[in-house]
C-alpha cells in the first residue's frame, strides 16, 4: 500500500507522542518536529508507510539517542496479554470450532498498538472483537490453505500481541516460522518479545531482517527473503506488514483490525472492522 | 495563549482537509502540504494559533486561487442554524432566566467548527450542550458586568453560530457592537454572515480589520481597537477568540465549548467541556 497524504499528520502526531515519552524537554521535541517537517517533503509517496515510518523513528532515535522508547511499555503489554492468556485459552479449547476461536483471538491481540492508534483498553477492545462480526473473512480458504501448505510463515506485529499469536500458532496443525523485526521500532515485536510470549516453544523464530514497522521486502535479509519465496502460506498480521505486501502476489492471508481510516479505505472496509483476508492476486 | 507543540499536528490536518476540499488532485494537496512543512519551523512559537493559522490558510488561499473555500458551508450552516431559531427562542422565551438560557444558546452554537473540529453534528450536539453543566461559570460576575456596562462588544466566532449569538444578543439590555472578520477565512464570520444571521436588526456589526481566525490585537485595525479599548465589556466567542485575548488584562468573558485537548488544558478544563470564564487578570 502506497503512503497517502492523510500519513502526513499520522506522522507528526506518532513523532510528537514518541518524543515527549522520551524528553520533557519541548525545545528538543520542536527540534524533532522540525527535522521531520524538512524531512517528509522529499520523500517519494510511492513508498509505503512503514518504510517512511522507519525514518521518521530512526530520526527519533538519532535525535535523542534513545533506540528503544517503547521497551517498557513493550514489557508491560507482554505482562497483561500473559495475564489473559489462561482465560482465552479456556476459550478456545471449549470452542466448536477451535481453529476460528484462535483467529479471533489472534486478531483481537491486535488492538495493542503505540504507532497509528494508542487510544486503546486491551481487555474490554479484546471483550469487544471477540465477538465482532468480520467484514471480510476468508476462512475456508485459510483452513483449505492450511491444509495444503508443508509450513506457515507467520509474520508477527507488536509485542503483546505475541502472546495472542501464540494462541492461534497452538492451534495450526502445520510447523510454524514466526517473523520478527530485526531491531526495536514502536512496539513492534523483536526476539526477545517473541520469547517473553514463550513463542519459542511452538515456533521457530526468526528475523526479517528489518527495523521497518512492517514487512518491507526491499529492507528485509536475503536469509528471510529465501524462506519467504519458498513459504506456501504467509499469515500476515497488523496494519504495517499489510502496508507492505498489500500488492503481493503470493497466499497470504492478512489478520488485522483496520485501526486507522487510511488502511480501511485501502481495504475497502470500515473503520474499526476485523478481517481475515486473502491476497486477491492469486 | 501560545501555541503549543500539539497544534502541529493539527496544522497539516487542516491543510489537508481545506486543501482536498478545494482540489481533488493530490499532487496540488501534496505541493500545499510541502509549503505548510516548509513554513512551520521557521515561525515564532511564541505566536497564537491564530496567528500561525492565519498564515497557514494565506499559504492555501495562494497556492489555489480560493479565498473562500468554506462560503457555501458557512451558508449552508446559517440556513440550518436559522431553522433551529424559532424553537431556541420559545426555549429562551419560557426559562425562568431567560438571559441565563441565552448564554447557554449562544455557547450551543460554538459547536459549529471546521477548524480544529469538524466533526459535529448540529441538532444533537446542541441540545446535549442546552442542558450541559458548565466547568466554569461566571454567571453572577456577568450579570453584574452587564448592569453596570454602557456598551457592549460582542466578538463573533463561526457563520451560523451568529444566530445563535443573535438570541443571546437580544436578550442583553444594553447596544451590542458584533465584530466580524474582515475577510474570509476558514468558516469564520465575516460581514455578510453577521447580516445573513440579522444580526444588523439587533446590533452594529463592525470588523476587526483582520484575517486571523480569531482576534490577534496587533493584526486588528486601529478603528477596532479604539473600540476595543474604550469599551467597558467584552463577549468573546469560541476557541480563536480566547487563544487571542487569554493573556488580556480588561474584563472578557469567554464563552465556548473546549473543542481540541490542547485549549482545554490551557483553561484547565476537560475536553468537551463549556465555559461562561471571566478573564482572572481584573
Amino acid at each position: 500500500m502506497k503512503t497517502y497524504l492523510d500519513c502526513y499528520p499520522c506522522f507528526f502526531s506518532q513523532t510528537l507522542k514518541t518524543s515527549r515519552m522520551i524528553t520533557s524537554d519541548e525545545r528538543k521535541v520542536r527540534e524533532i518536529l522540525t527535522e521531520i517537517s524538512l524531512f517528509l517533503p522529499n520523500i517519494s509517496f510511492d513508498a509505503t508507510p512503514p518504510e517512511i515510518g522507519r525514518e521518521v523513528y530512526r530520526i527519533i532515535a538519532e535525535m535523542t539517542g534513545v533506540n528503544d522508547p517503547y521497551k517498557e511499555i513493550k514489557e508491560k503489554c507482554t505482562r497483561q496479554a500473559l495475564s489473559l492468556y489462561p482465560e482465552l485459552k479456556k476459550r478456545v479449547h471449549s470452542s466448536k470450532d477451535r481453529l476460528m476461536s484462535a483467529v479471533r483471538v489472534a486478531i483481537a491481540g491486535n488492538v495493542i498498538d503505540f504507532g497509528a492508534n494508542a487510544d486503546f483498553d486491551l481487555k474490554s477492545d479484546v471483550k469487544t472483537i471477540l465477538s465482532q462480526d468480520f467484514a471480510i473473512n476468508h476462512y475456508r480458504e485459510f483452513c483449505e490453505a492450511i491444509d495444503k501448505a508443508k509450513k506457515i510463515l507467520y509474520l508477527a506485529d507488536n509485542a503483546g500481541e505475541t502472546v495472542f499469536d501464540r494462541l492461534l500458532i497452538e492451534e495450526l496443525p502445520k510447523p510454524v516460522i514466526y517473523v520478527v523485526r530485526e531491531k526495536p521500532v514502536i512496539n513492534d515485536a523483536v526476539r526477545e518479545d517473541a520469547i517473553a510470549a514463550r513463542i519459542d516453544e511452538k515456533a521457530e523464530i526468526m528475523s526479517s531482517g528489518t527495523d521497518a514497522p512492517g514487512t518491507i521486502l526491499n529492507l528485509c535479509s536475503e536469509e528471510f527473503l529465501k524462506v519467504y519465496r519458498s513459504s506456501d502460506l504467509v499469515i500476515s498480521k497488523g496494519q504495517g506488514n499489510y502496508e507492505g505486501l498489500s500488492e503481493e502476489d503470493k497466499p497470504i492471508f492478512f489478520l488485522l483490525k483496520a485501526k486507522c481510516q487510511v488502511i480501511a479505505r485501502d481495504i475497502g472496509v470500515e473503520y474499526g472492522d476485523i478481517i481475515l483476508m486473502k491476497t486477491d492476486k492469486n
